[in-house]
């Protein structure tokens, strides 16, 4: 078990974008410089734009991304975001015999695992710390830190702007789209906000904590994603009435045999869970396993610095000559798969219809149709007759069916809009089990 | 930055101590065998009583522990717990060439930068996830998972007994000596509770934490430490009227300088906190990052299943060669030093009274002489006049100078019981500004 003591190597490091998280990552490597790291190369497009007087004269400003490629530079930080050409670098990269560090959530759900096996082939590392959660270290969590126990569940808010948008509307009763605006005015929203409201970027994310922690690389567009632009204020009135809120919950599970269960959507949860008590644009995963029961991590899941620390966490990592995360996770299976959509839960269905007397014994009679039992059904008072919104919620069942009986619903004539539909997932509680 | 490829070694492993958490280690290692991992010895006291016939027969059983040290082991699993002969026996394992893995927090708290000095020398590891908060991976998540930032806090909830009973007397309305008396009944307190009720163990904890965290290594001695004895039933109902609620809170904080704030006490904490969203037997520490803010992390801290897979964890952690933890952490200082027990917080003052007109008068005043501003007063109707209880919480100020303030108060005539002091950790909070 003869290990190296820490003797740091001089590390040449060289960042690709410039952007938020990488001005951070400049930033952190220029203050609190670690034993062993030396900063060598920037390079971002029009690079003559992108210079500051902050760093150090030392470091070569370049927009040509092959003369870093052919460098001697020892490890490269990957953060221009997106597919392409970010794998095509990274791939390059590791040819060359260089290791990397990347953020990008998209290359690395959907080829993480070759790029392990490219970065072993070539006595490399791959680290993407920061491609989940931001600062939240989950996936030295899942892959080191729970490594001895045998996880069945993994369940998460990855998305930091679906959350702020969600605590915005709780708080202060705003729409979807007041709500959308003003996390674009803090810089928490992109302009076409879709990839995260949408719950593309959530998956991505699901789909790495189903690898490194499950074993199993899902196909990320397999995984279904439900948008939250559904849900309306009133949805938290009706919510809190269920003691919960609702939030765009990620989840992955192991069902029987080699079946794995993977969702994005909006959810309610209850108000008492971890999953409600995070605010604004924090992220948490929980994980349950065989022997550890739940464990959590929580923390700022985007944002400059916070990633940063990721990224440098991840250098130091490199330069401390620890082993690559993922060089020990053992995948079931070579290839990716599919994700199942489908999930047993209880349900809330929120109707918004030209109120009439036989509204209830319709809605009763498809559901009961389609087997499916009535939890309860809720009204607030006072509502306007033309365009009342109305919750029942149904007792565990399986999604696919309500969504059947949901389209039988839908061919009613007293709606005035179209009706919501979201899991809740009471059991999260079970957290609070005291003793 | 090359690095080896993961080819599992055939990694022999020594278990010192069959009690609860060894059995659970053994059962994982014998269920879900870890590649490269291989289970040889079992030592504990009178072996002959704890034989169990569903560990595989190759595993030699003895209570010779001399006769594994010096046996080809590369792993010795240290769980007998106590400073005496734990340590000497983890010396001895290292000095032979053989890796450590312990989960004794009393032993890494006083003499971890040692031991891990000894390691280095042997060119062996030594690792210690399971000495602070069970299952919960805090000890790799701040030395690697947030290595790339400076840390200045680290609060957390440490004792799960402690936190048993208190959220035991927070939902059942128990007194402190019957929920301790329910902890012993589910095996979560020992027949002397001391160490946990006091203190003293999640100093212990404490003290690791400050020296991963922050890099300093604190006599743990110099933690003060308050009882959580002087709680009683009544300080839950007026904590609720505060929005709070009453935790053991254990917060190491970097101050000016080299000084180092460290306590362990009862406090009372928002009712939104995550601190206050830890029930039963689980654990929860946050992290301020200097870039990364507030990081957390969660989970159960006790029992024998989540503390075996911190252990199991660990020897994965070994057998794929990755470097020991700690052995990148730059410690400020070679040597331990004190810790400041000092604190500037609001407070809560619970004072049991024979009823008289001139009490606020003269508490006032006290208060008044010592500078310290009064917050609230608050009362519940209808209670005894002879065994009055009320709160007055202060605006904040130094502990040192409410400690003062107190013994002048105490000497006044109308007290029933002794009053009772804890700070108040409003800002706890901040961890939920939106944005």
């Amino acid at each position: 078990m003869n290990q190296k003591p820490n003797v740091p190597a001089d590390c040449k490091v060289a960042i690709l974008g410039f952007g938020t998280v990488g001005q951070s990552v400049v930033q952190i490597l220029t203050k609190n410089t670690p034993p062993g790291l030396r900063l060598t190369h920037i390079y971002n497009r029009r690079i003559e734009e992108k210079k500051v007087a902050w760093v150090p004269s030392t470091v070569t400003w370049t927009d040509d991304v092959n003369s870093v490629l052919s460098s001697d530079v020892d490890v490269v930080v990957e953060l221009i975001g997106g597919p392409d050409p970010a794998e095509n670098w990274i791939r390059k990269a590791l040819e060359a015999g260089k290791s990397v560090v990347t953020a990008n959530k998209q290359v690395i759900a959907e080829s993480g695992p070759e790029l392990i096996e490219l970065a072993i082939r070539h006595g490399q590392t791959i680290s993407f710390e920061a491609s989940v959660a931001g600062g939240v270290p989950v996936v030295r969590g899942l892959e080191e830190g729970v490594s001895g126990d045998r996880l069945s569940r993994v369940v998460g808010i990855l998305n930091g702007t679906c959350n702020f948008v969600l605590t915005q509307m709780e708080t202060s009763g705003e729409t979807l789209d007041e709500a959308v605006k003003e996390a674009q005015k803090r810089g928490l929203a992109e302009a076409d906000p879709t990839a995260d409201i949408d719950g593309l970027d959530a998956r991505a994310k699901l789909a790495i904590l189903s690898w490194i922690g499950l074993g199993y690389h899902l196909k990320p567009a397999s995984i279904v994603s439900h948008s939250i632009r559904t849900i309306e204020a009133i949805d938290f009135a009706y919510a809190a009435k269920l003691d919960c809120t609702i939030r765009q919950v990620s989840l992955v599970e192991r069902g029987d045999g080699d079946n794995i269960f993977a969702r994005v959507q909006p959810a309610l949860v209850p108000t008492l869970s971890p999953l409600a008590a995070v605010k604004g644009s924090q992220n948490l995963i929980m994980v349950t396993g065989e022997f550890g029961g739940e464990t959590g991590f929580f923390g700022y899941g985007a944002g400059g610095d916070p990633t940063a620390v990721a990224i440098v966490s991840d250098l130091i990592g490199i330069v401390s000559r620890r082993q690559s995360p993922l060089l020990s996770v053992q995948q079931r299976g070579a290839d990716s798969i599919e994700a199942i959509g489908n999930l047993t839960a209880p349900h809330y269905l929120r109707f918004t219809v030209k109120d009439s007397s036989y509204i209830i014994a319709s809605l009763a009679e498809i559901l009961s149709r389609h087997n499916i039992n009535i939890g309860s059904v809720l009204q607030e008072p006072g509502e306007d007759k033309n365009a009342l919104p109305f919750v029942i919620t149904l007792e565990a069942c399986s999604s696919s069916i309500v969504e059947q009986a949901l389209s039988d619903i839908k061919a009613l004539d007293f709606h005035v809009k179209t009706p919501v539909s979201l899991p809740m997932f009471p059991n999260l509680l079970m957290h609070y089990a005291s003793g």
